[in-house]
């Protein structure tokens, strides 16, 4: 369910699940697979000699904070860290873009999550015409690199895009306005935010494009309904663990000195 | 007196400052260096848009502590950092070897100067085997897109081997035993450190080869008159600087509202 063609064009990829997936269904496999995670996590915390990168990206009211719950809530937080990236602060912008990002990229045994990452410095900053294209074109080379020396040092890189039909967005923002519980995600300028659709569907586009190795992929899953995309997250980084397959170290108690 | 070239034979390179060099009056073309080191470092702080990088390498007792006292002495440190790189911690071996660098990287309007650098992990750790000749290939590469990273964030990056010869540095090994104040820096194993001489060669050799890029060259530099290599550091930098021609910004107070 995940593409990572060269050239993609996100109005033709699907933004909801296949037809033969079903809700019930699907959520029981999910419960089978968060056992799972959690059990991997345990191993690659104990061997402690690799790591995971997860990357999300999505529009905004695409699913990434409830994603991020339905995924990793009752894996041992100890070896979890969820890392927001929102505006760049000062002292971060008077460094290379990577700067903030490179210290927040997982240590042996850990998996961090990226809600929002890198990206951002290739995609909002070309909409609102911070960057030209030739410093993008910089950018994705930096990137590529950058995720390169991540993969070099033992840590499995993860890139997740979640595809929401305007039509969607449109109404997870209007639930913000009108759901209690939701307000506080509101920000003025939500309204206006579909307008660019076409423009950020451009720099995502050339984001899959220039930025999607065969060992480092975009994954681009459809995310109008919350259970499959949680799903197709999970499935994934469990296939990623259990190709990884981490073992917990030899004892130190049964060896003899 | 610096070389860039491709192919470098360190055995060939000069170790002493060239003939027609005094010390005395170098010293007092350093004292008007210095001088305008600390205008250019006023500059560079102020207009608060760029950065300099200086990285210093060389063996054991080849000076480069002293260096740093003699060139940056004297300028304002609130605009000057010192790093040096050591063993790494744990946490920091938990990573990719950049991870611990990037943090230190200067932001905007700052010296930083690296007392040994990222290059420790295409050195010593060759030396002593703990990577082989295709991680070392990895790692070149991965320096050399993390220089242009910097670069391209508007940092200027200086690099800087101090050329000592194994006679020189003998003596100031010795030194160290007995002179009381430098008694200190003395370190178990130095008296070994000699042995290892063709194989640091061998690996620096393949850094300046590896790593030296047109725009990002190594400077190798004699080094074993203190006051002459500092004289070569200084006048880099500062030429650099130049180059660089940082501005005062517009001041606030003129501009009415």
């Amino acid at each position: 369910m995940s593409s990572t063609l060269p050239d993609v064009d996100l109005t033709k990829l699907p933004t909801r699940a296949p037809k033969h997936m079903h809700k019930a269904e699907t959520k029981r496999e999910m419960r089978k697979i968060r056992e799972e995670l959690v059990e991997w996590q345990e191993r690659l915390y104990a061997e402690n000699k690799r790591s995971i990168l997860v990357v999300l990206q999505g529009m905004d009211a695409s699913g990434k904070d409830g994603l991020i719950r339905r995924v990793f809530s009752g894996i041992n937080p100890q070896g979890v860290r969820v890392y927001s990236f929102k505006e760049p602060t000062k002292e971060e912008l008077a460094h290379d873009f990577l700067w903030r990002i490179h210290q927040r990229t997982p240590g042996h045994g850990m998996v961090h999550v990226f809600n929002r990452s890198h990206y951002e410095d290739v995609l909002i900053t070309r909409v609102v015409g911070l960057i030209d294209d030739a410093t993008a074109k910089q950018r994705f080379e930096a990137i590529n690199h950058f995720e390169k020396l991540l993969q070099q040092a033992g840590t499995t890189v993860l890139k997740f895009y979640l595809n929401v039909s305007e039509k969607e967005q449109e109404e997870r923002l209007a639930d913000r306005v009108s759901n209690p519980s939701k307000q506080w995600k509101y920000e003025p300028g939500d309204d206006q935010k579909t307008k660019q659709w076409p423009e950020y569907r451009r720099v995502y586009q050339d984001v899959f494009r220039q930025c999607s190795p065969p060992t480092c992929p975009w994954h681009i899953l459809p995310a109008d309904q919350k259970w499959y995309t949680a799903y197709e997250v999970a499935r994934t980084l469990r296939d990623a663990l259990a190709e990884m397959d981490p073992a917990y170290p030899e004892s130190k108690l049964t060896r003899p000195e």
